[in-house]
C-alpha cells in the first residue's frame, strides 16, 4: 500500500509540498476551500483595480494536471481526528491519512470584535479584493454625484487599518488611485479633497523591518499623500466610521489589515498555540507526539536562530513545505529517531509603496526607493512566471486567444443569486 | 444656452452617439446602470472562463475622459417624462433634456415565467457571466466528488435554451470546456459522460440566417458533441431541471438565451411597441410627435428595405447612433420638416461555434467553417482594439504594469456583503 499523504490548503506551503512529492511513491490528496491557488502578495492590486483576479490565481487542478499522484478536492476541513488519522470535511466526508500536512493559513483577526469585519473587510480572498474594489469605485461615483462639500467628504476618505506590509501596500495603491490615476475622469472633486489614512496602533509601521526602513516608508507614503497615523489605536468601527481615541473618520472605504489569526483547523489539533492561534511544533515541523502530522506556513509559530518569530510570508511557507516533502520522500529521514530540524534561509523581505517606491531588507542590506521597487518587481514577476501566470499574460495571450485555453477558472465565494 | 443632450445607456448605440458628438456644441449627459461599457458579443467567453471581465469591459468614464462635453452619470433611469422633457432616476434625481437618445437595450424575456430566471440565468451582464461560470465550474467539482454514476450525471449535463447566435456560441464554448479543455484535470469521469444540449423551440437554430447556414451550424455543433434539439419547446423550468414535452433534463447548468424584451424604460415612453416591447419609431429614429426623443439599438423595432426586422446586433445600434448624432450636430438637418430617414447598411452577420468554426453571411456570401471563424476573429479583435481593450491586453500590458494604469475598474452588481 502506498502512503496516503493529505495536504490541507492550496497556498504557497501546500502547493510546494505537493509539487516536491511528484516523484515520491505516495498518493497525495490536496484539499482547499476554493478551486484556485492565489498569489496573495499581489491581491492588493486586484483590490485597487490594477490586476484582474485571473492574473493572480491559477486553478489548483491545472497546477497538478500532469502530476498523476495528486488528487485535488474542493472542500472545507472542519476537524482533524488525530487518533483515527482522518480529517472531516464540512459535508461530513472523511479522508484517511498516513501523513498529514496542515498548511491551512491564517485569516484576519478582529481581536474579538466580530462586528467590525462587516464594516472593515480584510484582504485574504479574491472575494475580499473584489468587494473592496467595488466599495472604492462606488464611493468615487457617489462623490461625483454629491455637490455639497461636507456631505461628499466621507466618500473621498479611505482608511487602512494596520501598518504591516499589506496595509502599507494598500494605502500606497489607494493613494495612487485617489490622488492620481482616476481623478481626471471625475469633474466634481479634485485630488486634494481625497484623504487616505494609514492607521497603526503600534509605535511604527512595518515593525518587522529595521527602524530606518519604517521611517523611509513613512516618508514615501507621505509623498504620495497618505496621512500616516502611528501610535493610534482604533477603539471602535461602525458602519462607515472608524473611531480613534481623539477623533473619528467617516468613510465607506475601511480596510482591515491589522493582524491575523491561524485558521480554525489548528484548534482541532489540540496543540499548544501562540497568541495568534498558531501551532507550536517540534523543530522538524511535526506535532509533538504526532510524528505523522506536520504544520507549515502562516498557521505555525516558528522562531529563527536568534529567537525572533518567522514572518508570515510565502518564502517561509515554501521552505517549510520543502523540508516536509524531503522527510516524506526519504523513509530513512522520516523514520529517524531524531529528525532533521527545519532551518529558515532568509532571502530578505520587501514591501512596495506605490508605483516606483519600495523598501527592502536583503540580509541586512537595507534598500529603499526606486531600486528597492525595481527589485520587488523583478522578484514578483519571476515568481508569477513560476506559476505560468504572468507569462500567460505577457507572452501567451495571443496564443491563448486562438486556442481558447481556459485561464480564468476561478470560483470565488459569490453566492449563486 | 447649449443644447442638453441626454443619452440613456452606455452600450454600443449610446457610446457611438456620444463619441460622434465630440465636436458638437452641446452638453451631453450619458447615464448607465453600471460604470462600464461591455463588449457583449464576447460575454459568453467570460461565462466559459476564456476571458476575464476586464478584457471585455471598459469604464465609461475612461472612454470619455478626454471628451469634455460628456458628463457620465451612474444611475438607473426609471421614467421618461416626455412633456416635462426630463428623466427620473431610481434615486429620484431628475435630469432635464433638450434632446433625448434612448439606447437602453434589452434584457432576457422569460415570456411571463418570472420564476424561470432564477433557475436559468440569461447572459447580459458581467454578473450573469460570472454566475454562469461559477455554476459550470462548481458542477464539475461536484461531479468529481460523486462516485455513483447516476447521481453524478446531472452535474455533467449542460443545457442552453435558445438557438440564436448567443445560444449557439454558448453551447459550442461549453462543449469545448466539457468535452475537451478541462477534462484532463478531472479523474472521476470522462468527456463522453458530459452532455451539452442546445434546445430551440422553433424549427431551426440561427433562424435569422440562411437555412443552409443553420444546417452547417448544426453539423459543426454535433462535431463538437453538442446535442441539438430543434422544434423542442421548453414547457417548464424548475430548480436544476428543464422539462420538455416528452422528456426532462436534470442539470444545475441551465442557461437562458431564448428571446429578449426591451428595457422597461421604453414602456414609460408611451409609444407603440412590438411583441418584444421595442419602440416603433419614425423613419428618422425619433418618436412620432416627439422629434426630440430618439430610440436606437436593441430597444427599437426597425425594418430594412425588404420589410424584415433589423437584428439586435451592435452594427445596427452603432449605425443608428451615427444617424442620430448627425442630426443633432446639424441644425439644418435636425430642424428639417422632413428629416432624413435611417438606412441600415448590412455588412454581414456571423456566429462562432467553438474554437475554429463559425458561420457568416456577408451580403449574401455564405461562409462556414474555419474561414468564417478566421473572419470572425479578425472582426472582433479589430473591434475590441477600437475600445483600447484587446490592444491593452496584447501590447500595453507591460507598459501598464509599470505605470499602474487601472484597467479593471468594473462595478458589477455584486452586493456589498
Amino acid at each position: 500500500m502506498k502512503r496516503e499523504v493529505v495536504i490541507i490548503g492550496g497556498g504557497f506551503g501546500g502547493i510546494k509540498t505537493a509539487k516536491l512529492l511528484a516523484k515520491a511513491d505516495v498518493n497525495i490528496t490536496l484539499i482547499d476551500k476554493t478551486n484556485h491557488h492565489l498569489f496573495q502578495p499581489l491581491l492588493y492590486q486586484v483590490a485597487t483595480a490594477a490586476l484582474s483576479p485571473g492574473d493572480i490565481a491559477v486553478p489548483i487542478r491545472a497546477i497538478f494536471s500532469k502530476q498523476k499522484n495528486v488528487k485535488v478536492v474542493l472542500g472545507e476541513v472542519v476537524e482533524v481526528l488525530k487518533d483515527q488519522k482522518e480529517i472531516r470535511l464540512k459535508d461530513d466526508r472523511c479522508i484517511k491519512f498516513d501523513t498529514l500536512v496542515v498548511a491551512c493559513g491564517a485569516k484576519y483577526n478582529y481581536f474579538g470584535n466580530h462586528a467590525w469585519e462587516k464594516h472593515a473587510p480584510g484582504l485574504k480572498t479574491i472575494s475580499n479584493a473584489l468587494n473592496i474594489r467595488e466599495r472604492i469605485l462606488m464611493s468615487l461615483e457617489k462623490a461625483d454625484q454629491i455637490d455639497n462639500v461636507e456631505e461628499r467628504q466621507k466618500y473621498l476618505n479611505f482608511v487602512v487599518i494596520g501598518g504591516g506590509p499589506t496595509g502599507v501596500e494598500m494605502a500606497g495603491a489607494i493613494a495612487e488611485i485617489a490622488k492620481r490615476n482616476m481623478m481626471r475622469d471625475y469633474n466634481n472633486f479634485s485630488p486634494e479633497q481625497t484623504h487616505v489614512y494609514l492607521i497603526e496602533a503600534g509605535p511604527r509601521i512595518l515593525n518587522g523591518y529595521d527602524e530606518s526602513l519604517s521611517q523611509k516608508a513613512v516618508e514615501m507614503l507621505e509623498e504620495l499623500g497618505v496621512e500616516v497615523m502611528q501610535g493610534t489605536p482604533v477603539t471602535q468601527i461602525e458602519h462607515e466610521k472608524v473611531v480613534l481615541e481623539n477623533a473619528a473618520i467617516e468613510s465607506p472605504n475601511i480596510i482591515w489589515a491589522a493582524g491575523v489569526v491561524a485558521n480554525a483547523v489548528i484548534k482541532t489539533l489540540d496543540v499548544e498555540t501562540d497568541r495568534a492561534g498558531r501551532a507550536i511544533v517540534a523543530p522538524d515541523m511535526s506535532l509533538p507526539r504526532h510524528r505523522d502530522i506536520f504544520v507549515i506556513g502562516d498557521a505555525v509559530h516558528m522562531k529563527d536562530a536568534d529567537g525572533n518569530p518567522l514572518p508570515a510570508i510565502a518564502p517561509v511557507a515554501m521552505q517549510q513545505g520543502k523540508h516536509v516533502a524531503k522527510l516524506i520522500k526519504n523513509p530513512s529521514l522520516y523514520d529517524a529517531v531524531e529528525r532533521e530540524p527545519f532551518q529558515y534561509l532568509d532571502k530578505g523581505s520587501m514591501a512596495t509603496i506605490g508605483r516606483a517606491r519600495a523598501v527592502a531588507d536583503i540580509r541586512g542590506l537595507k534598500l529603499s526607493g526606486f531600486i528597492a521597487w525595481a527589485m520587488w518587481s523583478v522578484v514578483h514577476i519571476l515568481f508569477l512566471i513560476g506559476f505560468r501566470n504572468r507569462l500567460h499574460v505577457f507572452v501567451e495571450w495571443m496564443w491563448h486567444y486562438f486556442t481558447y485555453k481556459r485561464g480564468v477558472r476561478l470560483i470565488t465565494e459569490r453566492p449563486y443569486d
